[in-house]
């Protein structure tokens, strides 16, 4: 089995390759693929790691109110976190870097006002007052979670700061999965800004450039 | 247990009032509450209902692989479908019926255009040339496509027209749940063309022209 990531060392923007389409027409990364099955979204790939492999039982407890707050979570992130952190990681650091030009102040204001709106829903009402999102203990909801906020990071901005309960969650999710792996996860991701993207296919890059103008609306 | 709908037929717009806040911060629909639990997110509750009233088998099977196309489209369909068709149906329905007024024609065929793309990669890649998502049989991430792109049906634009795979996979999910259910499910959002919205709330009102205004951009 082996798992195509986001910005492949080898060679960051192949997802747009005709050979990577080949694998998957959606052009999305990152991609499971175990001899002829292949799949796709990050959240459906999580769950088939989990029972494929047995995983622990608190990544995604058998409980149907536990697991619901565990689906309710992957669920709502799709449009309200991943959606504004994305957009926000582009426009913040992406578009400078790839294309050369800054995107407008007001524009990248609007999308981190967008980004915290959601950061302050996701602590007040899946966190509340419990230390994970399940409950006392870590699940997949709360390594997607964090995972998506170390974005903003990666554009060189510290979601966590000035938001205690925010930080002392992450702190927690670090903690339980230790900080060398925890680094280890969101190496790449923190490393983006250092990408030259002198080495970028033109094609590929003119791809990039037309789904950004696209994305900038 | 309840759910609470969208558009409840007692009151439409009603989950942007402060009772519902308070059942619902987030303000979305549906709702599901049990006692005192409470679990937002169609997916969230389509899964807790299968494993809650250990529903047949064919609708989440065990199979990790079957189970993983089923996640990968209920994942995917967030940005790709639902969004989409919501904006559309907002475009070309709502908005006119609530501020009276239409959206530019050119915003509007922009919006189709977005649908009309997502639902060709909902027919390539989801459906290829298998009768539903997950193969032979009808499974939840059937009856949330064909939910969801009834919208556009709701928005009187049959997205069916013209498209004899996607159309000869609705019928089938059609036949599967029976007609009647099937007609029975899409009927509120098939007579949304008739709510008389002159009963609505004025502050409700304002807050969903300030949202409106917020989706066009």
């Amino acid at each position: 089995m082996c798992i195509l990531e986001r910005f492949p060392s080898s060679s960051p923007g192949d997802h747009h390759s005709k050979e990577f389409e080949a694998i998957n027409m959606l052009k999305t990364v990152p991609v499971l693929k175990e001899g002829d099955f292949t799949l796709i979204e990050s959240v459906a790939i999580l769950l088939y790691l989990t029972r494929k492999y047995r995983t622990s039982i608190y990544w995604y407890p058998p409980d149907v109110q536990l697991r619901g707050l565990i689906d309710e979570y992957m669920a709502w992130q799709h449009d309200s976190i991943h959606l504004k952190m994305q957009k926000f990681l582009w426009s913040k650091l992406l578009i400078p870097l790839i294309t050369g030009q800054e995107m407008p102040k007001e524009k990248q204001d609007e999308l981190l006002g967008e980004v915290n709106v959601n950061v302050q829903l996701f602590t007040d009402h899946f966190l509340k007052d419990k230390p994970f999102i399940a409950g006392n203990i870590i699940s997949l909801a709360d390594l997607l979670a964090a995972m998506e906020m170390m974005q903003a990071v990666g554009a060189s901005y510290n979601i966590f700061m000035g938001k205690p309960k925010l930080n002392a969650w992450r702190q927690r999710v670090e903690d339980s999965v230790g900080a060398r792996l925890f680094e280890e996860a969101h190496a790449r991701l923190l490393n983006i800004k250092k990408w030259d993207t002198s080495f970028l296919d033109p094609s590929v890059k003119e791809k990039i450039v037309a789904m950004v103008k696209n994305m900038a609306k």
